[in-house]
């Protein structure tokens, strides 16, 4: 497994992404909003990972809600994997809880599935595969 | 700059170890306490970057405060540099503040700074080259 993207919940998209360029020296290769998921996201190579930055597209956003509870901050991990299915089905049997154990449609052109943080020690912890 | 490394604050390296070791498929491939940093920490490989476990080694350790006030989860983004003296001179010219601008021998034949908080939107980043 490797480090697929990690996603940062910030409150402005535009304040960010100028924040981040400078940090990274590079400009975001891609905005998309997912709308089912209720987020903004900017995209920013760092090697073979990716920096997601998410901001709320509604107030029912999770990320609004994170937001709301703990700031702007670190929100996820997403580990990148070659079947999200078979991952899912050999985690389940390892013990660990999934949000939602069905993947779903993800940004970037992803399929992904969360595990919930109480079985990965506080840790929001997202599985992604590349949509076939 | 690619993500050297991601810290996660842990109450027990032991019961992360499990953990970990199960979501990530692999054995952590090194213990190291860095006892001036009052960390006891564990390495994993994932793809070109390593997630790294941080168990406090004492009551004052950054970790220890951190989980008081957050509880456990991601503590840290490392970003690996080639020249951290330079980088250092660039982003103070950005505008963004460190915590202490004298970079100091880390975990894992590093020398590390960090970022404040504060410039990086809630985020704790830390910049990590190679040690000479």
């Amino acid at each position: 497994m490797k480090i697929e993207h990690l996603g940062i919940a910030v409150k402005s998209l535009e304040n960010a992404d100028l924040l981040f360029s400078k940090l990274l020296g590079a400009e975001p290769y891609k905005h998309e909003t997912v709308e089912r998921e209720g987020v903004t996201t900017s995209f920013y190579k760092t090697g073979e990972s990716k920096i997601e930055l998410l901001e709320a597209s509604n107030a029912e956003s999770p990320i609004a809600k994170f937001i709301e509870k703990r700031g702007e901050g670190i929100h996820h991990i997403a580990l990148g994997v070659e079947n999200i299915a078979k991952e899912v089905e050999r985690l389940k049997k390892e013990g660990f809880i999934f949000i939602s154990e069905e993947p779903k449609e993800g940004a970037d052109n992803k399929l992904v599935v969360f595990l919930h943080p109480k079985s990965t020690n506080g840790v929001l912890v997202e599985l992604c595969q590349e949509k076939p």
